[in-house]
């Protein structure tokens, strides 16, 4: 794992042999030198199970065999595509990823999961199989607008909030804003990829501390797939844990001290959110029902609660499980509705009697 | 690791829930309790990465998540599919597998590789994914033909010759006849499973002991190729053993003791290969041309020299390494001439002037 700025040109010196899996949007970046490409349209009908054979078969066109190495450079569809091809082309080729969104750098580029799509259902296939090497490069980040910096910046703030305390104000100290100095990326990221580092290494397994890593996503998955995706990734987990800490402050979750840290993250994801709307992204309008019929169907749930990352007693988070009972679904919706009002998001409540 | 009769009933009683994978030509077998079941047209057509979306479907159209169990029954080309797919289901299912042919059995249920073709390439992609369980139930022999059966055993004796003189007399001591009874079967593919387990664990990496387990497939593979599979895998492998044996004393790589032992093995195979011809299998018509060029063309040759494992010494097996000279290749054609009248196999000794 290498974080700086002009990496690039050094990746393509030491693997000049190598073929590049790139978003096409980003082919003009690359040297000439990086001669054999593969150019994909990065999108989730090309990061499928049935649009593989055509990559594949672009490797073999281009003479990969099993000294080949991978060079791919994109964000999390290209990582996808990548991870997957790479990991069976011939049993598995090396590969080295640089990614080039700040969700990719600040957090999934970690892990090496992917997600394949299958005849329209959604991430249905996937496996594991991490690069080689992961090469930050902070000068993609100048190709990036305000939506795409700030969702990575949630990812990364939730990672550092979930580690704790001194993390978070550690991560507020670097000084996070829009636009993004290259100086303050690298502290950031370098900050928010050693913390997700620990909560892997601590808990490989994917059973407690990691679970932490959730937060907002359970609240901002909803959202997103009620809206069909009318609101980013990334914004839509800042608005989780938004509505996460409300409904924490609500259910009396946290101790005075842990509102006070609650809301300090509260204020810093709000400062972020409105500087995604001052860039001129606009809010779809949203059906509350919609949102939490997909809250209600989330595979994390069991048949008799919800489970839920949120803030509790000093402020730190836990995955706590709540009753799957009409009196939590009004408070869920009494959240949801808090947090869409505070933002002007056009909710139709009315029209969403459960 | 379980060998024996009557396995698959208890097999389906402990996987009641499971997703059967199988052979549709083997799907009468099966008990009506494997309710949930994707029948597999077992050929290379289908084990394909463009045909595993519907696969996957087929899983998901049964429910499959994360919890399911698959049990896979067939011979190779199920193995693959079902390595295949169950290591990208969600990212991994655990899955039971249940060869039923006795190349299978012997062989190739041990180390958990799949080799997928796309688009025309044959095996141009594949993984590693063991199934949690290799249940072998002997009684799926009595639905092989004599070809089949003596294809199994041709892998089942290169397996223990090249273990050592020991697993040898042991092997031959064991009895391998046509037909294949039980408590015979049973004991071969106990050794045979044993003695691979002992090269797969000794060499992990598949670069020294685990090598000699080729034997007989350099010199078969350009048979197999160059017949277009007009001889059969295990048939292929037995009489590419013949050759390399020629070929071995011919260049006098064995001493007066290494001949007695690899003489013993060329006529245990050629008393095998007999009794397949007597069940009415025809050779079809070699291009010797042909079988020399795809051999010319193994991977598993470098620019200098060819690489091949013959018997040495005292009968003992070797990769050796011989230059790529004119002088190679006319002996190389002499043994596959030598072999071949030997049979009785026609080959365009005439045409081929390579």
């Amino acid at each position: 794992m290498r974080v700086g700025r002009g990496l690039l040109a050094g990746v393509v010196a030491a693997h000049a042999d190598a073929i590049y899996l790139v978003d096409e949007r980003l082919a003009h970046l690359l040297p000439a030198s990086a001669a054999k490409r593969v150019l994909i349209e990065a999108n989730e009908t090309r990061k499928s199970l049935e649009a593989m054979p055509d990559v594949i078969l672009k490797l073999r066109e281009l003479g990969a065999n099993r000294s080949t190495h991978i060079v791919s450079i994109g964000g999390g569809v290209l990582q996808d595509i990548a991870t997957f091809a790479a990991s069976v082309y011939m049993r598995g080729l090396k590969w080295t990823y640089m990614p080039t969104t700040l969700l990719g750098m600040a957090d999934s580029c970690i892990g090496g999961k992917s997600s394949i799509n299958v005849l329209g259902y959604k991430n249905l296939v996937g496996n594991f199989y991490p690069p080689v090497e992961v090469v930050i490069d902070i000068d993609f980040i100048r190709s990036l607008d305000a939506e795409q910096v700030i969702g990575g910046l949630n990812e990364a703030v939730k990672i550092c909030y979930a580690r704790g305390a001194q993390s978070f104000a550690d991560y507020l100290a670097d000084g996070p804003v829009w636009p993004l100095p290259p100086e303050i990326a690298q502290r950031l990221l370098t900050r928010s990829l050693t913390t997700k580092k620990w909560f892997i290494e601590i808990d490989e397994f994917d059973r407690k501390e990691r679970l932490l890593l959730n937060y907002g996503h359970t609240f901002g998955h909803a959202l997103e797939a009620a809206t069909q995706f009318g609101v980013s990734h990334g914004v839509a987990v800042g608005l989780g844990m938004l509505v996460a800490i409300d409904f924490a402050k609500r259910g009396a979750h946290l101790t005075p001290a842990g509102t006070a840290q609650a809301d300090a993250l509260a204020r810093h994801v709000e400062a972020m959110t409105d500087i995604v709307v001052e860039s001129g992204v606009r809010w779809p309008r949203v059906d509350l029902a919609a949102v939490l019929q997909k809250f209600d169907n989330d595979k994390k749930h069991n048949s008799e609660f919800y489970r839920v990352v949120v803030p509790v007693r000093d402020g730190e988070l836990e995955l706590i499980s709540i009753p799957r009972t009409d009196a939590t679904r009004a408070a869920l919706r009494t959240s949801y509705e808090a947090i869409f009002a505070q933002l002007g998001i056009d909710s139709a409540a009315q029209s969403s009697a459960a």
